[in-house]
């Protein structure tokens, strides 16, 4: 599909389609709960990268699935990914003023409202997924809840922001850092990248195709975050630069080194391209995007 | 059901199920991701009154709906519930230390792991209720789905709590507290005892009335919740007293005064039993459930 954009021209157009798909789900709301609608529509509506999302729509694309029905997803993902980013901005968090080069929710808002807005985002991201415009067929809509759950959930995504926050200052063990990092944002891409497989009914080979390569993929977009947070620009990045390590964060960095940090994220993104063999070459888009991921400088 | 136990004793038997339950249902985890269980289980195995679990089964058991699947989405519910009370608890909203009498999450662990606590609870209550032990039907499951999200997210329980906040010190409209408290508590507590005649597949008289006695029910909750905190006992309510009238918070007690307030419960609480005459005697403990919400002293 969309053979003729460029991986960044498909990028920008899946973010502007999701952007549109959570403007009409999130409510404008008018009357006195009009901030915490502001609140979220502040942080979804926002300039994200949209990555998720793209895997989403690329990786179900390799399917017989609609587009439609795709973007919804994508758009349950996204709020879950959003909701993470406004909690784990929160000064009892990561302390961070600054989100995508804008304030963060609890410096727009409030701290209260942030801790609303992510968590009544959790819960759209359900809701978005229970709706029958998402699939026709009731146990498929359960089996995305069941895989959005398990990838959001204490053991994946928020169980890898408690060990995180668990290690603080004291070195992890690379091991550790690994598993970490695979639960606190492998688990969601893994989720986006199959989704599309879980819609279709995918086959069993396809289906560990995708797992292999959300596992790469997600393990070099993590470490080429790390990357771009110890020599990373800031009016890129649009955050503080070197701000995990200043706050003594595990990185896989600390045992690589940077050179051996960029060898290793190359190493992954060929991995990550052979698992997509068996989908030929309607898997371009992903293909790009594995080269995106490792060279991107924000 | 068990007519022959008198509604505390019934109480304290849902009690004692649920808290089997949600221990059977928060792993117990080991390795670095503990704490986050740790957190987890404190929070939701604690003392609770667990009055949603009671009506959920109470009011499920007016239909032929199995008491373990009933208990199931007694158990999500209280996993949104008890979300919800950490996140409330916070520093940056009600700042409460004490919570049934225990120190509050945020104390007894962090900041951040209750952030986490609440976030993982609240993804676990969607992942009990799509699971097949909840209803054979996927439809059935998805109506619960929707139901939960729609009464814990932004136009429900979050929303409620965000215009509490908003509020902050200023006086608010009766009509508006009203609409606060029916989101912030009221949603909840309707899902509750709406959720067996949803497995059940029950009549549109029956949802109506049990919808009707929500409303009643959960306003004349609200009500005596307000006039705990201006007149209740720190040592049996398990939290300081005054607070809420300390801080400005809006309550009904502004403009009833006390005498109205209790006034109000009573007829509430007549109103709501009137709704359940259509279910004859085996409405019984929620019967009970009536008197013992307006005359409880924690």
């Amino acid at each position: 599909m969309t053979l003729e954009l460029t991986f960044e021209e498909r990028l920008e157009t899946v973010a502007d389609k999701i952007t549109l798909l959570l403007d009409h789900l999130i409510p404008r709301a008018v009357g006195p709960e009009t901030e915490l609608f502001s609140a979220m529509r502040y942080a979804a509506l926002g300039s994200g990268k949209r990555m998720r999302p793209l895997f989403v729509l690329e990786c179900g694309g390799l399917f017989d699935v609609s587009n439609n029905r795709l973007l919804r997803v994508a758009a349950a993902v996204e709020c879950i990914h959003t909701y993470s980013l406004i909690h784990d901005d929160l000064p009892c968090m990561d302390d961070d003023d600054l989100r995508r080069g804008r304030p963060t929710v609890h410096k727009a808002y409030s701290e209260s409202l942030a801790v609303l807005a992510g968590d009544a985002l959790q819960t759209l991201a359900f809701e978005i997924l229970a709706h029958e415009d998402t699939h026709p067929q009731p146990a498929v809509r359960l089996a995305l809840i069941e895989g959005l759950a398990k990838a959001a959930g204490a053991q994946g995504m928020v169980g890898g922001q408690a060990m995180d926050m668990a290690a603080g200052d004291a070195k992890m063990e690379m091991a550790l850092v690994a598993r970490m990092q695979r639960m606190k944002t492998g688990a969601l891409f893994q989720f986006s990248m199959e989704a599309g497989a879980i819609m279709a009914g995918a086959s069993t080979e396809a289906r560990y195709a995708l797992a292999g390569f959300a596992h790469d993929l997600g393990l070099a977009f993590q470490i080429t975050d790390d990357l771009l947070d110890v020599e990373g620009d800031s009016s890129k990045t649009g955050k503080a630069v070197g701000k995990d390590a200043e706050q003594g964060k595990a990185s896989l960095i600390d045992d690589l080194g940077v050179d051996g940090a960029r060898e290793r994220t190359k190493m992954l993104g060929e991995q990550a391209k052979a698992h997509l063999e068996i989908f030929g070459p309607s898997a371009l888009i992903l293909h790009q995007s594995v080269d995106f991921v490792i060279s991107r400088s924000r």
